[in-house]
C-alpha cells in the first residue's frame, strides 16, 4: 500500500442555498479542489451524499457530477453512509490511491437539505435510523440522542447544563470561519435558557441541517510534488460499524463503532490519543461529542466534560475541539459534513485558517465522522509534512 | 493487482415479495452466498441499492445488513450508481480484494420496489435520470427509452415488431430459472399485440420492476482453494460514464458509455467480442439491448436484429443473450440485478444450470450492467477454471 496525501481543498460556504442546486455547490467544490491541487482532470471521483434521492429527485450522483464538472468519461461513484457518507468516500478514494488503482482521485461531499420544508428533512434523515425498529416508532434523530443524552445524565450524575462547554466552544470558533453558518458566540446563559427540543436536548445541543458541498483531492505521496497544492499526509483512514438500533447495543453509552473505527486508526498510524493534537469531533448534538471522546480514548467513560473542562477544548487549550466550528457552528450538511471536518484539518496542518482559530500545536490531526448514532464510523489521522 | 475469482453465489428468487422485507431478501441472499463459499466471516461486504430510502425508509444499509447478517462490526458500505448499483458493487468489492486490501468480500445486491404502488416506483426510478433536465419535464424511464426506440426505428428503417426476437428469447429461457419472475413463453405474435406502453414500446418490450436479492463472495485467486464453492475468475470488471440527460449526448442511439466500459473490461482481459460464449446483456427494454450489442462490438450500428437473427440468441446460438431469462424474463429488482447477471454468468460456466438452458460453449462469459439509459456501465467478463 502506497502512502496517501491530500493535495487540494474546494468548499462552498454552509449556507440555505437558495440559488445553487446540488449539481452548483458539488462541482463548485470539486472546481475548487482541482485548481488548489493544479489538476484538469482526475483518475476518479467519489461522491459522498444521503438525501440527493429523497430531497432533490436525484440519485445517480457519481455521473451526474463528473460530466457537470466537465470530466467526460471519469469513473464516479456515490457511497452512502448516512451521516458518515462523506467520509467514507474519502475513505474510498484513499484505498483507490493506496493500492496504486488509481494516481488522483477527487472526493466531493454534497448535500442540499433545505430544498424542502424542515419536515421533509427530519424524515429523509430519520432513514439512517432503523426503519423498522427506530424510525417506523416515531423515533427520529433528535429523539434518538435525547434518550442517549437522558441515559447518560442518569449514569453518571452530570448537570445537563455542563454540556454548554461544547456549543459555546463551537461558535467561538465559527466566528472566524468565512465557510460557517454560525459566525456570532453563544454564551452559558443563553445555552441554559435556549428552546427545548427534545429533552434535554436544547436548540444550542443541536447542530443545524444546511446546504453545502466540499471537496478534496487525494493523491500518492510519491507524487505529491507535482501537484500546486501544499501536501498533508492521510496517517490512516479507518472505519468501524455497530449496530444501527441504539437498543441493540450492550451498553448504549459506548460508541463500539467509534471504539473499532479509532483503534484501528492509532494501529495503521501507530500513533495513541496523547499524539493527536486537535480534534474534529463529530458533534452533531453535544451528547455525540461526550461519547466520542470517551470511545476514542480521551476521556475516561463519563469523564467527557471533566476532560474538556481540565485539559481545554479551546484553539489554546490541550485539545482543540471543532476548530472551524464544527457540525454545530459550522453547520451539517449531512454527506458533506465529513469532508468538511478533513479540509479544516487539513487548513489547520497547512496553517492557512484564519490566525485566531490558528491552533498552535498542529503536526497530528484527527478528524471523525460518525453515521447514524455511531453504526459507521470513519476516523482520519492526518500529519503535518514539514 | 491480484487476479479475483467468485467463490461463492445466493439469490432470492425474483418477486412480489410481500411476506419478507428489505433486509430479510438481503440477508437471505448474503447467507446462502456465504454457505456456498464455506466461510462464516467477511472483510467486508459492498452493498448495491439504489431506491431503499425512497421505498423502504431506510438508508444507512451497509451497517444495517452487516448487523443482521450476524457481522458485528465488518465493515458495510452501500454504493449507488442507478440500475447499475449492482454490478458497481461488484466492481468495489473486485477492486478491495485485487489491491490486496481485503482477503474476502461479500456484495450483495438488493432491492424491493413492490412496496408502495407502482406510481412510487416510477417516480422514485427516474431519480436515475437528470432532474432538472429530465424528470421534471414529466420523462420517465419508459419515456426516455420510448424516444430512444422512435429514433432507431426511423435512422435504421426497421420494423418495430423485429424486436420481439429479444424479449421472446429472454422469456424462452427463463422458463426454465426457478428464480424468475415470469416462467413462461411469449410468441411474436403476443409481442405484436401487446399493449402499447410508450409509442413504440408496449408492455413486452419491458422489463418488470420486482423485489429480489442476489449475492456473490470475492476473493483473490491464490486462495480460492480455501473456499468450498467452485471458483470462477473474473478477468475486469470496468466501468465507462457518459452524460446523465440523453439529449446531451452527441449520438443518442450510441452508448458511449458502454464503448468506454468494453474497451477497457477488453483490453483488461486481452480478449474481444469473439472470444464472448455468451452475453448477460441488460434488457430493461428492447431497445437496450440492440444499442447495448452495438456498442459492445458484437453488431454493427444499426444492425443488431441483423446481427441477432443470423448469429442466433439462443442457448444454442452463435451469442446466447439472458441466458437466465434476463431482466425481461427474471425480473429487474434495479440495484440487484447487476449481481443476477453475474450469477447467472458464474451458474453457466459452473455448469450448474437446469440443462435446457446450459449453453454449450461456456468458457468466456459477459455480463453488462448499465444504470440510467447509459450513464454509468460496468462491463464483466469471467473464465471458467478448469
Amino acid at each position: 500500500m502506497r502512502q496517501v496525501a491530500i493535495v487540494g481543498l474546494g468548499q462552498t460556504p454552509v449556507r440555505e442555498h437558495w440559488g445553487n442546486n446540488l449539481r452548483d455547490l458539488a462541482v463548485t467544490a470539486l472546481r475548487n479542489a482541482m485548481e488548489d491541487a493544479g489538476v484538469d482532470t482526475l483518475d476518479g471521483v467519489c461522491v459522498g451524499n444521503m438525501l440527493s434521492g429523497a430531497l432533490s429527485e436525484q440519485e445517480h450522483l457519481g455521473s451526474l457530477i463528473v460530466d457537470y464538472a466537465g470530466l467526460d468519461g471519469v469513473e464516479g461513484m456515490k457511497i452512502e453512509a448516512a451521516c458518515g457518507s462523506g467520509a467514507a468516500a474519502i475513505r474510498m478514494a484513499v484505498k483507490a490511491v493506496a493500492s496504486g488503482l488509481m494516481d488522483k482521485v477527487g472526493v466531493v461531499g454534497v448535500e442540499k437539505l433545505t430544498e424542502l420544508s424542515g419536515n421533509f428533512s427530519t424524515t429523509a434523515l430519520a432513514t439512517a435510523a432503523d426503519a423498522d425498529y427506530e424510525s417506523t416508532m416515531g423515533l427520529n434523530f433528535v429523539g434518538i440522542n435525547a434518550l442517549l443524552m437522558c441515559r447518560y445524565l442518569h449514569e453518571y450524575k452530570c448537570d445537563k447544563n455542563d454540556f454548554s462547554l461544547f456549543p459555546v466552544n463551537a461558535h467561538q470558533n465559527a466566528v472566524h470561519n468565512p465557510h460557517a453558518m454560525f459566525r456570532h458566540t453563544i454564551t452559558h446563559k443563553q445555552y441554559a435558557e435556549s428552546k427545548m427540543i427534545a429533552y434535554p436536548i436544547n436548540l444550542l445541543d443541536s447542530s443545524p441541517i444546511a446546504d453545502g458541498a466540499a471537496s478534496v483531492i487525494v493523491v500518492a505521496h510519491e507524487n505529491m510534488d507535482q501537484y500546486a497544492g501544499k501536501p498533508v499526509s492521510i496517517l490512516a483512514c479507518e472505519v468501524g460499524t455497530d449496530t444501527i438500533a441504539v437498543d441493540n447495543r450492550e451498553d448504549p453509552l459506548w460508541l463500539k463503532g467509534v471504539e473499532r473505527s479509532v483503534k484501528k486508526a492509532y494501529h495503521v498510524s501507530g500513533l495513541s490519543p496523547k499524539d493527536i493534537d486537535f480534534f474534529e469531533v463529530h458533534d452533531a448534538f453535544s451528547i455525540m461529542t461526550a461519547l466520542s471522546l470517551e470511545a476514542s480514548g480521551f476521556a475516561e467513560k463519563g469523564k467527557a466534560i471533566e476532560f474538556a473542562r481540565k485539559t481545554g477544548i479551546d484553539i489554546q487549550g490541550g485539545l482543540p475541539l471543532s476548530t472551524c466550528g464544527g457540525l454545530k457552528g459550522r453547520g451539517h450538511p449531512v454527506g458533506a459534513s465529513g469532508v468538511y471536518q478533513v479540509i479544516e484539518a487539513v487548513q489547520q496542518l497547512r496553517e492557512t485558517v484564519p490566525p485566531k482559530i490558528q491552533v498552535p500545536r498542529n503536526d497530528i490531526a484527527m478528524a471523525q465522522n460518525i453515521g447514524g448514532s455511531g453504526a459507521t464510523v470513519i476516523t482520519t489521522i492526518l500529519k503535518k509534512i514539514a
